[in-house]
Parts: C-alpha cells; structure tokens; sequence
C-alpha cells in the first residue's frame, strides 16, 4: 500500500522539503501532500471571490477556502505530521493535530526542545515528538519496512 | 434542558469568571466546566505517579492525566469556549478547537483584533468570534432564549 | 422516556403553536424546541459581535450564531418536523432536513400539497408527510402511546 | 489523487458544463458525478417500478430510485458544489448541503448575489460562496495545485 | 442506572408481558418499550395521512410511521430481545437484529429450537439464545446484579 | 468508479445470475459479490474447526465463518440488493437490510406482491421495491448512467 | 455532573474495594460498575441457556452473556480503569483496553511494574499508568475537582 | 477485491510464514501485514527519538512509534488474525481484538485449547477460533472463493 502523508505547520524553513527528500533517497511509498505553502496565495485564497475590504472577513474568506484543501488531504491521510517552529504561532498546527487526535488519526510532532512545555497537550496526543526532520524519516522508514 | 459549556484556554485574566458570572446574573441554565486552571497543579497533575526528573517525561505524564479531565468534559459540552490570549501560545486551545472540528461540535472563540490573522483557521471552523466575555454572555443567552 | 422534538422552518403561521398546544392537550410527554422565530431578532443574531456594514457579512456572521442554537437542539432532537410554507424558499428547513438524513434522525415534513414535486427528495428522506399540524399532533400521540 | 466533485442543484443552465470544461482546460485531475439531470428521466426514474397513478406516490417512488445514485455518489465526493437558480426552490439542493454539513463534507455555493439572505444558513456551512463557475473553477484549481 | 430494553417481534403470544412481570417481581430497575403491538394499530398508523387505496402503499405509509416510533426506541435502548414465533415470518424482528449489530448494540434472541437453523445468521450476531421468557429473565437479572 | 453491489438472500431460484447477465449485457461497471450461495457448503463453513455434535453449535460456529466473508463484503458495497423468496424464511436476508438501514447504506428489495405485508418494514427502509431481476438491471443501469 | 467509572480486569485482590472506599471517603460523585466478579457466577453464566457439555461451548456460551453486562457498562463509563496482576493472564483485561482506545474512551492502567514491557502497547494508548488503588483515587480526585 | 489480513499476536513461531506460504499456494489476493516481528527492533523502535534512560519510558516511547504503523495497518484490514502462544502474555495481541470489536472489523482467534478458558472474551468476540494456520487458510479460501 502507498501512504499518504500530511505535512501540517511552519511555512519558514525547508523541513518539508528534507522530509520528501529522505523518503524519496530511501524510496518509499508515500505520497505526500500539505496546504498552500506560499504566504501570499494561501492569504488571497478566496480573493477571487467577494471582495472583502476588512482584514478579518478577507482573512475569513480565505481560510475556509484553504479548508476545502486541508480537510480533504488531512482525512485523505494515514499519517500527519505537525511542525511548530519557535517564532511563529502556527495554532493552525494545533487545530490540525486536535482534529486527528479527535477522528483517531496518528500524528508525530516536529518541534525544538524549548517549547515542550507549551505543547505538552498536543504532544501528549500524538504518537512521537522528534526535533528533526531526519528522525520523522527514520519513523516513516520504519513504519512502512517490511 | 441544561447547557454544559466548556470554557477552555488562556489561564491568566478572570475571563470565565466574567462569563460565569455574567450567565449566573441571567439565571440561564448553564453547567460550566474547564480544566484545572491552577497552573502549578495541572503542571503536577501526574507527579502522583511514576517520579520522572526529565522535564519532557513530567510534562507528557501530567498532559495525559489532564486529558482524562478534558476529555471527558470537552465530549460531554454542547458548546465550547476557546480563548486565546495575546501574551501566551496556548496551542492547547487551538488544539482543542480542532478537536470540536472534528466532532461536529459547535464552538466560540474569544481574542482581540490583533491576533486575528494568526488564527484565521481556528476561526474559521468557529461558529463566532467574540471580543470580551460580554459578548459570550450575550451569545449564550441568546442561544438560551424562549 | 422525555422526547424532544425540533421544530425547523417556516416562521409566518401559527403551526409551531398548534403542535404544542394539541400535544399538550393530550399530556403527551414531549419537549419542543425551535430556531429563534423572532425574523428581526434571529437576523440580527450576530450584531453585537464585529460590526458587518456588508449583507452578506451581516447574513453569515448572524446564521452562524443561530447555527449555535439550531445545531445543539437538532442534535438533542429525537424527532425532528420540518414545515414548508408555499410563499417562501425556506432553503434552511431543507438544510435540517439533509443533516436529518444524513445522521439518521427521523424527520416529518409538513407542507401542503401543491409544493409535493419540488419536495419530493426531502419527503423520500421523511418518515412521513403531514399537511396539517393535528395530523404531526396524531403522530406523536401514536409514537409516544404506551 | 483523483478528486470526486459532486454537482448538485439546479438544471437548467450551463454551469455544469462550464465548471467541468473549465476544469478540463486547467487539465485537473477530477472525476465529475451528478444526479440525472434530465428533467423527464428524472421525474420518471421509479415507473419501472410498481405503477402509481397518484403524484405523491410516483414522485416518492423516484425520488427513492434516484437517491440510490446520488446518496452513493455524495458519499464518495470529496468536495461538493450545490447550486441555487433565481427562478426555481431547489430544496434538494439545500438538503444535499444539509447532508453534508452533518458528515463534515466541504461544499461550495454558487448563486446570485439576490438570493443571500435566504440561502444565509446553507452558505454560513459551506467552505465558499461563488456567483460564476468560473470562480468555482478557480477555487478547485486553487484546491488541487501542486 | 436504569436499563431500557427494548422487546423486538412476535405479537401473538404473551412473551412481552412475561418478561416485564419477571422483572418486576424481581424488582429490576429497567424501563421496557416496544413497537405498538396491537396489530389493526400498527396497520393504521399511517391511515390518517394521505389515503392510500393500494396495499403496498397504505403499509408503506404505515411502515414509515411505525419506525418514528421504534427507530428511537431501539437508539435508546441497551439492550434488545428479539422474539421468533413458529408461525410467522417476522422479518421486522430479522431487521431489527440487523440493525443492533451494525451499531454495535448487543441483543438477545427468543425463539425454539425448530427454527435455530434458519435464524443462525441473526444467532450469530447475538449475545444469547434463550427458547423462553424465563431464561431472558434471568439474563436481565444478572446483567443488572450488583 | 466501479460499484459493488452485493447480493443479499435466496439461493434457490437464478436470480443472481439474471441479474448478473443483465448488468453485462449493458456493459455496467459493477463488481457483484455474495455469499456463498452453495447451500451444503455454506452450512458446512465452520466444519474444519472445532467438531460440533449438536446442530445449533455446528450452524453457529459456520454462521460465524460466513460473516466474515459477508461483513466484508457488504460494508464494501455501494449497494445492496435483498432478495426474499415466497417458500422460505431468508431472515438472514431481513438481517443484511436491518444492517444496511443503521449504516446508511442504499439497499433494494426484491419480491412478489403477495408477500409485502409480511415485509412492510424491510421495505421502508429500502430505496427501491422490484418485483423482477429486470427490474433491478433497470435500477442499476439508470443509477449508473451518464 | 456524575461520572461512571468502569473497573475491568483482575479480580483475585480487593483493589475494586480499595479505589471505591477511597474516592467514598472523599464523596467523589461516582458511579462504580464491573463486570460480575464471582468467578464461579462469571463462569456459569450462561449456564441456564442451553446445556453445553464441552468446555469451549460453555466458556463461549458465558462469555457472550458476561458480555451484555460489560459492553454495556463500557459504553456507559466516562473513565475506565483496567487492572493486570502478576499471575493471571487478564487477556479480558486487555480486550477492554483495546476496545476503549478504539472509541477514543479514557482509561487508566493498574499494576506493577514488573510487567510494563509486556505490557507497553496497553500502557500506551493509557491516559495514566498507576501502581496502587490510592493513585486511582488521586488521579479521579484531581479529575472530579471543582 | 483484494483482501487486507493484518497478523497480530506471538512472534516466536512461523504461524505467520505458514499462513502466507498457504494463501500464495492457493493464489489467494490477499496482502499480508504486521507489525514489525523482530523483537529488538520492535523495543528500540523510539531509540531514534528522545533517550530514554528510564525501562518505562523507552518502552512507552517505542510502543506509540510502533503504534503508528499498527493502527494504520489494522485500520485498513479487513480481516485481523489474532495469535496467542502459550507461553507468552501477548497483551497486545488481546488489545488488538478488542479494537477490533469495537470497530466492528471480524477477526479471527488461533490458539492451542488449553487456554480457551483464559481466552473465553477474546474469542466471543471472534467469526472464529481456530488451532492451526491451516485452519487459518482454510477460512480465508472459504471467504475470498468465488
């Protein structure tokens, strides 16, 4: 079987890319799948349809937009992984990983040891923490072995 | 019938007072419930149990004992109040508010206008956006209404 | 056993009245519950949150907030009636009575018989058609009779 | 993966053809299901069956036949578009949308800027609200981009 | 707690009433309910909704009423009895177990043993297999026992 | 897609394969499935486990073997199709339509007009009654038209 | 609110006494429940059924009636508390936690630790790992608290 | 279709490889998964992660890793073979049953007869027991045979 993997979170660093790129070197099955990574079009994502002059309706247009993306490839998922960097909010990652947690679905989080304390419910719900994206490939490399 | 309300998030102001109070001088007919909101006892919650000296491992146990409360109360709610502060990440709260996502069951969020575009998504999935604990008060007796 | 039935749609006539009162009349053991029915109030649901100068802002932010209400009733709901009047779209009533279906929750339609072929996938859902409020009233003496 | 998107509502114009042209042209990778939108064929899909002189009974008894292939196909969509004409009531519209709120099935309006204030609760449940299929061809294009 | 059960079947004998008055001089806490069992009842169910001249259409009508009734009833219950009588078909009994094993809602059949091998699909999916009211009884009383 | 129908009851006559036939002759892309329709060897499925002397032991311990090829099968099916004969009790087939109404899942009926009455409540849940296997080719082929 | 508390698993010590006693005497709001555990009663509890002379047949028999009372108890329960001890295999025990874990319901394990590699997948899914009756009552004490 | 079997339980014998040896034999479309059977791999599973100096804590932190690739796999199995030795607690092989059960997937048993009593939940909840892979790929022809 092919799994399918969701990569939920930070938008700032390249830990996407290391992620696919480990999988694709050790050639596993796996396809993966994230939301609109870029900034500017993930905000402007229901841009094309009312126009919305205040920031909270745009912002409100947009994400549900971006919902029709998400919610499709996250229950689409087996497996979801959930990247909080240090600089940035990203509650959407925390939305994302109470969903799973809520329709049963495993999730591994990504995140730097300084912030274990502030994600200790969503860490409690997941099945792994790992600090690199070289360890959430080992999982998946021994998740999907033989 | 009687409502059981869920208040969950930010501990540091007296915003479920406010909201308790607030319902109690309506006379509706609401049970309230949270998780514990003493800091240092729900960082405890599971000191009671195996002594763990790493900070990672005390966090993990005492985030699962917390969740045998929040759980149980979060699935027992017919409404669900999530409010984010500006100070704190409270990804417990996002993450909660995912999982009410998830089930299908309706919920508010409370914050200020400055933090609107970083919770966007959380928003999104919430049947309101409340400012001040006034405006909850004012929602649930609306929803309460003859 | 207590039941609850939701009363869903067409705010203009005396039909939600005349069900109470004939069920009360023979001491049926029946809870009620409803939308707001007020038209001004019930658009007006979600003015006291941010301030919509837009309709169709204003119209989404208040279905919401009525959605808080209407949702936690349908599902408390164990019987569910859902009235059409032939003047108006009342596209909401149709709205309850596919999450009816689609959670399995028996439902009566109410209507007359001039709208029965623009009905007919909301009554092959139902568990039965009714035109007037005595004949709903007489099914649930019948469902409620020892 | 390959994306089912349901088309649901009124047939009496084009929008259908355009959103799947639309989508053809931008080469997206979905397959395109609907009731039978042949009015006749529709009206007539139970008179295989036993035979009903009366309307109700022979509308019921479509209706039943027809949701053997529209229950099936919504079910398997990933993303339904529920569209509402000016002239006609389209309640089976609204209930598909309905019935996708309560399985937590993202759907999109399409529909007249005229008609907001009585579709208010079946828009406040959908991810998006188009007024052309042109704009529902972008928000799917937006949904399936790499 | 109290119990309900729900008793499932065979109208021509006194199966029901022996059950509850087992229970009751055993003084269980359980609250019983059941299908209206009066047979030109049940028939008529639907009689005082559209007049319906052709049979399959007057028990339709009737059918669908009856399970506004039994549809809640059996969602209610903790436990079925489904009853067999020798003489009659009751295939409602058959679908009633049907549907207990779908939702996971553990039931009891009642039958003799003459027809154990064309009822061993429904004795499959049971937790037991009593031939009289007195066995069901006592299964009653120990599953209530302190 | 493909559908897979799944063909539920008597054994004794070749409505199966007529259907079977039907659907090929038009080329519909159906994968059909059933039980073991072989009668010694469906009571004979649990015979190479435990030896059984008493006959409701033996029939339940094959019963038991049986649904784990039936289980699987219908909750794959897109569409159910429950066939009951005149001569025999075919509970097991009232058991697959009981299953079928609790999980939502379409189903057909298919029998003569003198058994409608016994099968009242078997109907109602079903989206079609068909008295012919040509009927059910005719259901089939209109559910899965372009 | 009052919470059920489900105690599976051993029944060769008083632990079931001990965690009762101690949450009485600090008049937790509590609804206790267990399996029968008169292990003589457990195991000839479908006894008054049908007479089975081999050990599976009346172990089977048993077990299913034994499992009226227990799914039933299960489903009802807030929290579950499943207990191992060092000398008998509880595999029941097991069952339930696996059971609890598939529908998202908290449970606590109980027991020494001489047996946590054997039992690491049980204790994972667990909100809490305990060693004595006292820690129960601690952890359902800080759940229950105001 | 092709079948999904997931093999839980013991991993000291080749019940496993004799299973599978079988089914190929006989060109059954079945794929095969577990999970991963080599002990020192299994308990090092999380070594990758946080080092967990602690007996408890590594184990708790292999088993959620392990978890992610179990509770993927028996989710989409259709049939789960559960294995227990004689020797062996196999706790988890039990927790994977009552998984099972309470998701509704059928499974099947394979254990020598003298710890059926021990077993007697276990197996109520199975399609079958069986002693011996033969009997294993005996069920498994029966229930894939055209």
């Amino acid at each position: 079987m092919t799994y399918n993997v969701y990569l939920s979170g930070e938008i700032h660093t390249s830990w996407r890319e290391e992620i696919i790129q480990g999988c694709q070197d050790l050639n596993l099955q796996i396809e993966f799948s994230s939301a609109v990574t870029n900034h500017e079009k993930s905000d402007a994502a229901g841009d094309g349809l009312k126009i919305q002059d205040d920031n909270f309706n745009r912002d409100h247009q947009s994400a549900k937009v971006n919902a029709l993306r998400t919610k499709t490839l996250i229950n689409n998922a087996h497996i979801v992984i959930v990247r909080f960097g240090n600089k940035y909010k990203q509650w959407n990652a925390a939305y994302d990983a109470g969903y799973c947690a809520a329709v049963n679905k495993p999730y591994i989080t990504l995140h730097d040891e300084d912030i274990i304390h502030a994600l200790k419910e969503v860490d409690a719900g997941a099945q792994a923490w790992a600090t690199t994206p070289q360890q959430v490939v080992d999982l998946l490399n021994y998740t999907l072995s033989k």
